[in-house]
């Protein structure tokens, strides 16, 4: 049994399973996994993803750049996986307001807030940018499969709340896109000195939404 | 009266301005900036700001990158130059809706029917891009505050709205971020080959702005 597997804590040591060792090597190889990722984010989204180098990203995690590619195999997977953590934020918060009790309405709001979170978070401006990066061919594919994945379960949300009677009549995939593009150019203008939390903001766009800007006349 | 004024189409030719001369060659030198500043437009959209290096622009003019710097001094001159493009379309576009008759809900909803043309335009790309380019610090801050003066004048129009009566209270900064996020996010997923065209996009889009999704209930 090799040393390194022993755990330090164990009173009576049993010969540790050199299975769990290696659960536990992998549980940090993610973990240093995870911090190259959310370190690329914050750089692409500070820098842009052109003017950020592997060597950069190397420096800041005071690696070296053999060594991030123990992790991730190139610039551009980092990129994918960046998307792919913020689009993790957006299914989770899809999943909790499709599963919820109560008008679609409600829910589609309760979405919303979540999305206007996942925005302005870490991944925010992978998320919205990653498209824009022109990267490999079948890379752009899968992001914009996974990002129309999106796109049809907001507009089942806006659907079934036309037919719970929540929602008037509308088109409702241009009222998913007017919606998804408030939210989103969120990523553009919103620095987190602003007067308003994520929170308020998604408020505001709600009322305009529910409500509509019609007034007396 | 100078020579240059005299009309063309005189029977007995007068020996022939030098200035007119030059006034010739400036318009054909404006007319050759404005082929160069268009197909830039459609390169940067085409293939991403940093993917086009002016070898590939001088390419697809079938001139010389030399002769290109005839016309514009830099990329990033161009760029700007691109921006500014769609910026005087979107310009134009307010100030017609600023001064025309009628509640101001009716000229928002005209002035989103103007900025929806131009985002699908050649310079739309451009127009929304330009700023996420990592250009030099003051063209960033000329871009910045250019874009400011658009968003402060829909402001003020939805202002208008609420003064008039034609727009109900709302947060007018919020609500103006909406709408603009609503259209330009456009840029991103409009292609010419789709189902509706910007104006009927817009009016898609002014339905849910005007009238709200809330239903019966």
């Amino acid at each position: 049994m090799p040393a390194a597997a022993r755990p330090k804590t164990r009173k009576n040591p049993q010969p540790a399973s050199p299975w769990a060792a290696r659960r536990r090597l992998r549980a940090g190889h993610a973990l240093k996994r995870d911090a190259v990722i959310l370190a690329a984010a914050r750089a692409f989204r500070a820098r842009g993803y052109h003017n950020t180098s592997l060597d950069d990203l190397a420096a800041s995690l005071e690696v070296t750049k053999p060594t991030l590619y123990l992790y991730v195999p190139s610039k551009e997977a980092i990129l994918f996986e960046c998307f792919r953590a913020g689009l993790a934020q957006i299914h989770s918060t899809l999943e909790e307001c499709e599963r919820a009790e109560g008008k679609a309405r409600e829910r589609l709001f309760a979405f919303i807030r979540g999305y206007a979170a996942a925005i302005v978070g870490d991944f925010g401006w992978c998320m919205l940018r990653a498209e824009d990066q022109h990267l490999g061919t079948a890379m752009s594919r899968r992001i914009k499969l996974l990002k129309a994945g999106i796109d049809r379960r907001m507009r089942a949300l806006i659907d079934a709340g036309v037919t719970d009677g929540s929602i008037r009549a509308c088109d409702t995939k241009m009222t998913a896109f007017a919606l998804a593009g408030a939210l989103n150019w969120m990523g553009h203008w919103y620095r987190e000195d602003a007067s308003l939390n994520p929170q308020e903001i998604a408020d505001r766009f709600i009322d305009v939404f529910n409500r509509g800007l019609r007034g007396r006349d």
